[in-house]
């Protein structure tokens, strides 16, 4: 087995790939304008994942198939024992239904929303996919490619973790990439972790003067806000809150019945994360018991009700990873001074499992992810040092045979 | 002059104007209905202003028409020096353009978004003015009945506002009456005054994770929310506060832009309402500025701006109010037992302008007002009484000629 980076890229059949690659690059941009210009909305992939599992089957992939979820999974198989790599990009944007998706192209710029985010992705891992095969590479891992859905907002990362806790493959996982963001250098090999809430708070209401003194679900719901803004939490490991939208109230004259607020918590560690949910939770029972004291409820008490609408869990790779460390020395490799980021991606999933896991950029650069102004540039040389550089690290985890 | 309620109740032509009211009732019925399915929402009386118009000169009013503001007004001359009483029952309803005003009768109730609250009034007082001007009933004082925009919620009592601080007739009112709720035992002399704000607090935003720690619009209106709830108010003379309504926040991942809270402040006493005014707004100033030195605010500090959107002045009626006496003699006199509440009606403004003035109910039964199921029991004899005493309050504040 090739195990070196160097030998990796030494090899006849990496060059080969890499030739292939150059060849295929037309192609794969002409496939990101394909699959941009199909709709993703939050929650309904169905549409692109269709087009993208017939263009993974036109790869070459074995077994190509929606799974439970939404995603599409097609295999590549290797020699070894069937222990899996993962390569994932993700199939859903943020933009609703009706948004223009067509692409513009400027020379090698290409402007649609979407385009970037996460489409790139889906059409680098098309090329691989071609190149791995007609460069006769073989590797000892499996490797799984999927298009999932969910890692958007509400999205809540869906598909890679029912991919990683309900999937059939999900006991053969050795390894996850996700191909996201663009930008070759930047590598995630920490997991912010997140919990957002739905809190309503409610009450029996009445005139704001005739039942004067009646509990107000209100003042449990500022109470909190007040909580959270004097919450002490570290700058290391980063760990934060933000009260970030709220409503309620029947009108002017009245006290509300009912008002809600949504509160988003993050940390780069779990344990971090779980000990401010705590304290937010007390917040909540505080609050609301300091309410019934205060008032009159006698027509009835405050409660609160605190749905949670958001679970991204928090991790990190294992300390020296040595799979972190050969995406770190691929992205080197091909002239990228490889930098760590922590971040909430689809890797959250598998790192939080304990599965060695990096989200890489696709290559090329761009810009205004998330606007309707998004961007990518696809000039070949750089968008194909960044391809060259997940293709070896692909193989650096999946262990490239000789 | 006929000085006493018991001379004026024995006047032959007090009798003969009770005979000729008891002959209108039914049309005074018919006129509730007529005027009830006229739709009068908040700022678009216009129509059954329009038709209340053509109603109160048909009655044989004199100067019939529609002031400045919307206001229908019609005059009653009395024999004397020009002052006024003013007869008025509001044109406005509380329910929105589209409701169903169908009337529907069983016996003799009559059930319609609207009928009590204040249609029965409007038609109430047209059966007087046709009744006293047939009994051949003669005041000192002229008579001024109202038709007035904007008693209910935001109107914040526009109309009467405008007849007494800038129409025609302002410098000549000596007493005001407004025919408003059902029951006749119930007589209003004293006016809750209310302010109520909207409070919009903004801030830069930023992302919830990125950008933590920038200074949080929310967190300051949770400490204003607080402070009121905190707020040390009277029972008496009562005084109160209500957090309403609330709103704001961009998405669950982002520090919000801009939040804003809905207030509602009254008193029976126009210090007491001043002192928590100025008591809130210093809880504003505070709570921003102390949000701007707990955040970071180099893309920009939280500002607050309180826009004033109701405004209803709080007093009372001098004590032993001479005016006030003779409304509870004449109620007393129909077999009632008067009893005095603080409420907010449009007799707020004359009671702040030092003006003696009366909110008295326009007889009758009835329940639900303010809501769809609203009704009112036209059952003559109780009906009649009720408007007997309107009568006799009117011609005594008015001064009844032999």
């Amino acid at each position: 087995m090739t195990s070196t980076m160097s030998e990796i890229l030494d090899h006849p059949a990496f060059r080969k790939a890499q030739d292939l690659l150059r060849a295929d690059h037309d192609r794969m941009v002409g496939e990101i304008i394909t699959l941009t210009e199909i709709p993703a909305p939050p929650f309904a992939e169905e549409r692109r994942a269709a087009a993208y599992l017939d263009m993974m089957r036109d790869a070459g992939l074995e077994d190509v198939q929606l799974d439970g979820i939404g995603n599409v999974t097609g295999l590549m198989p290797g020699s070894g024992n069937g222990g899996i790599i993962v390569v994932a990009a993700h199939l859903d944007t943020v933009f609703p239904e009706g948004t223009d998706v067509t692409v513009r192209r400027e020379g090698t710029r290409l402007m649609a929303p979407g385009v970037g985010d996460d489409t790139r992705a889906l059409a680098v891992n098309l090329s691989l996919i071609r190149s791995i095969r007609a460069a006769g590479l073989r590797t000892r891992s499996d490797i799984l490619f999927v298009g999932d859905v969910g890692e958007e907002g509400k999205g809540d990362l869906r598909g890679i973790r029912h991919l990683l806790t309900e999937g059939a493959y999900r006991e053969r996982v050795e390894g996850f990439f996700t191909v996201d963001g663009l930008e070759s250098d930047a590598l995630t090999s920490e997991a912010v972790g997140s919990y957002r809430y739905r809190v309503t708070f409610s009450g029996p209401g009445g005139h704001s003067y005739m039942a004067f003194g009646t509990v107000n679900p209100m003042h449990a719901l500022a109470a909190v806000v007040t909580g959270l803004s004097q919450l002490d939490v570290p700058a290391e490991p980063k760990t934060t809150y933000a009260a970030a939208t709220l409503g309620g109230g029947t009108s002017i004259n009245a006290i509300p019945n009912e008002v809600w607020l949504e509160v988003d918590l993050r940390s780069v560690s779990q344990a971090e994360l779980d000990r401010i949910d705590a304290a937010f939770h007390q917040m909540i029972s505080t609050a609301v018991e300091a309410e019934n004291r205060r008032g009159n409820a006698e027509n009835g008490k405050i409660t609160a009700h605190a749905e949670r609408i958001g679970n991204r869990p928090a991790g990190r790779n294992a300390d020296g990873s040595p799979f972190v460390a050969s995406a770190a020395e691929a992205v080197a490799a091909f002239g990228f001074t490889p930098r760590f980021d922590a971040s909430s991606t689809d890797a959250n999933i598998p790192i939080s499992l304990g599965i060695p896991a990096v989200r890489i950029g696709s290559g090329g650069t761009g810009g205004r992810a998330h606007s309707l102004d998004e961007w990518i540039d696809v000039e070949p040389e750089l968008s194909l040092r960044g391809i060259y550089a997940i293709l070896a690290a692909i193989l650096a985890a999946a262990g490239m045979e000789d």
